[in-house]
């Protein structure tokens, strides 16, 4: 029983789910599924995740997928847990949960993209389309700009503390910034100050291997 | 005070919001926001919402946008009225959040875009572009394949109840029921009932005028 990730080290989606994980102070068996080989495709994952996209996740009898829906559940269910990443507040939670779509509708539409394009293209050995890129840079910035405006008015998307809002968007944040996309962040000093104090996170830090 | 919605009433995100509204009966007033003359492009709409995309909401002093979480808030903050649309148990609430992420993620990107390449395009004089149609609906039947699976095993997509999960697809449907893509819904019993289902509660015919 316990706590089971099913997923590859390097998926954004899974480390979103680590990440979650790390902020609670839990502890979780993981099973890697080999994504070379197209485990994420085939049976036992699909009994999983019928979509075959890693993370999957089982907390005693519950099975999961969708790094998002898996998350919620672990700030929920271990709300005593670890850093807070939800509140009761009806007000204050529909804040972070408004940010929370944001992140899921506007950000991740345009930045998980762009690291497909620009990070796993090359190491796929296929050849990056510079003219998406530019596209996507354009949305990107645009995020970006309503991003600049919010965190000038409140040190978090969701308000003073920290939450699940600005937990989603590490993996892919942390992406970005090995790539040429890194200036579109740094141009912004409110979102430049966000990234920072995300990335510098223990828990991120410990997902990453770097702590 | 008291709740606000702005938005327009063809628009399917606003239509959710008022459909949730409908299922708690709460009580609102409706601000029409202008989409032929770009009001959700100008002040005081993106005032509410910076994207510039219907529908925003209030509630006494909160103001938000994003679909999805205005219902989620209307859901929590409302619990005690109309009709249940979550659960409070953390186990069965990730069930109704999976699938809660898998329309936003799977369902509304196929499906939105068909709508819009079948219905709204025409509507503007642009011509729908059949290779995209061909591409989506594929797209589609894949997730209506899993979700004929997932339906012949639950009544709903969260459970044996009628959830927020459910909900949120009734727009879209009842948009690409009035569309050549029917067929695929109806090619799949499971999907078919739930559809007939969910486009008969009282809720959504108040909605659209029919109740």
């Amino acid at each position: 029983m316990g706590i089971k990730v099913h997923g590859h080290p390097l998926s954004p989606a899974a480390r979103r789910v680590l990440l979650c994980l790390a902020e609670k102070n839990l502890d979780y068996e993981f099973v890697l599924v080999d994504l070379s080989t197209g485990q994420h495709k085939k049976e036992p994952f699909i009994s999983i995740n019928p979509f075959g996209q890693v993370p999957g996740f089982e907390d005693g009898d519950l099975t999961l997928f969708e790094s998002r829906a898996i998350t919620k559940y672990i700030a929920h269910a271990y709300a005593d847990k670890g850093t807070p990443l939800l509140v009761a507040d009806p007000k204050k939670m529909a804040i972070i949960g408004q940010w929370l779509e944001v992140e899921a509708q506007k950000f991740d539409a345009a930045g998980q993209a762009l690291s497909f394009e620009i990070l796993i293209k090359p190491m796929k050995g296929m050849a990056t389309d510079e003219s998406v890129v530019d596209k996507l840079q354009a949305q990107l910035s645009a995020v970006l700009d309503i991003y600049e405006a919010r965190l000038s008015k409140s040190k978090y998307l969701g308000g003073e503390e920290y939450s699940l809002a600005d937990l989603h968007h590490i993996p892919i944040i942390s992406n970005l910034f090995k790539t040429k996309v890194k200036p579109l962040f740094d141009a912004r000093p409110h979102v430049s100050a966000w990234c920072s104090d995300l990335l510098a996170r223990p828990a991120w830090l410990k997902v990453t291997g770097a702590a």
